[in-house]
């Protein structure tokens, strides 16, 4: 992988972490709990990819770079975090972004590579970015964020697709991901700060 | 795989979707969690069987058909439905119990192709028959219904049953599946149609 | 495999199902969802930690001894338990604490054998221990306990660290297991015995 990249990488991981191991402290979870969920935001997206690929053992077994930095920012998030409200203001949620950005391409990239079909490789893409929050959010006892509302899942759906488009107009590996994640950020951002969301579909209950 | 249990497949698959759909408009989620929901309610089932199988890339990754026509029938289901009272009726349970019927027979076939044990083969059915509609309960928030009530699973392990031992007494495959969708098929109208269901097993809640 | 150690192994899948199946009784489930509570307590762990490995396929695939065993547990459980009370006693708490030590080693020797790395190896065996039980909570639609409270999985963590240690140290594979089981049992008692619990990282809710 391109140093770029994997720089990228390691740094969306520490952010989803981080994310998991907040959404932990509100439920009084106990240290092992704030790990659990630190480890399945930031690396979950990827595990079911490679799992469903067949890409075993899957990437963070290979690289076990990532289960220490997520113990690291699990503990620093423990020892460190008082007061989570900073943490939920916009420049987070902007590095939140971008790591939404980087793991929809890597995400990608790693099915391509496998030879899918290029919807699939956007389908996984979106997979790797938004499913370890699914999780969380499942472990939480919540219908998952991503489903419900925002301009989320739809930045890296259309993230993935500008990546395979580039390729296939045989643009190199790293402009095509810069600019695939530029696309994911700018829409990303554009739902953060416009606060703009899709139409849900909402149906009355059928049920008495 | 044959052209009929192929055909039939696809139908089970858009049933599915349809029911997942549903489910994400009763939440009033927005066109990605229509997106997912459909999804997993249709392809749930057999990623995990497969995943557990070894059986990877999982089967709609080597045939992007199923999640074309899921991502057609979850635009259908947002354009068109608005009174889903409709689609709760006796005739899309019907339509419901013949996907169920399909996707068991289509994992146990799976299954004895990767030389498993019979009883894990009925097992690997059932599996692919409700384990999408597991994960789609799961993520509304819902302990999934088949874990509760009526009869649906056991159909599915009925309708296995058959299926492995007419494939035993040497009955050629499309005959045994047949035989097995109308077993299958049988238990779970008769589920519908009388509200028959397994007496539950009810204990006391020990805690305070 | 060992013969002690695969004795060991069936004893905690049968009171690992044992667990599942109370649970699905306090939700009044059918036989279905007590067969499958129980199924998902009891291999739920080893089977997450074979598809993440690659081990496929899992291990109840290739042996379905588990399978049966749980399946004629869930079936006893039915048929004789009526007041679970007895069975929330201590002493099933000590036989669970059992179970957890030997899958915790078994988790860690199979990761082991596929070369990975000794905290990765450490993490497959805890997620073998306590992964069954988070899933069982997560049907039931609770936050799972193991994230919450008592030395559960950290009883789960010392005793892998034991083991692979143990074997750095060239101990031969029965006494570190051994050793290794004793380190988690005894870390376990020691939480259900004086209800000691790690501290909780609890954040105020910033959600208004």
């Amino acid at each position: 992988m391109n140093h770029f990249i994997y720089a990228a990488d390691l740094f969306g991981t520490v952010v989803f972490a981080i994310s998991g191991a907040l959404a932990a402290g509100r439920l009084r979870m106990d240290p092992f709990g704030v790990l659990v969920l630190a480890g399945v935001t930031a690396v979950g997206g990827g595990t079911v990819r490679d799992a469903i690929l067949g890409a075993t053992p899957v990437f963070w077994i290979t690289d076990p770079t990532y289960i220490w930095l997520i113990a690291i920012t699990a503990a620093l998030v423990m020892l460190l975090v008082r007061c989570p409200r900073r943490l939920s203001g916009k420049w987070f949620q902007v590095a939140d972004a971008f790591g939404l950005a980087v793991f929809t391409v890597i995400g990608v990239q790693k099915a391509l590579r496998f030879g899918v079909d290029p919807v699939i490789a956007v389908m996984m893409g979106t997979m790797t970015g938004v499913m370890g929050g699914m999780i969380r959010d499942l472990l939480c006892r919540e219908v998952p964020l991503v489903l419900r509302t925002e301009i989320y899942a739809t930045a890296c759906i259309v993230g993935g697709a500008i990546y395979t488009c580039a390729l296939a107009l045989e643009l190199a590996l790293v402009p095509a991901a810069l600019l695939a994640m530029s696309g994911t950020l700018l829409l990303r951002l554009i739902g953060i700060f416009t606060g703009l969301s899709l139409p849900a579909f909402a149906l009355d209950h059928p049920k008495p």
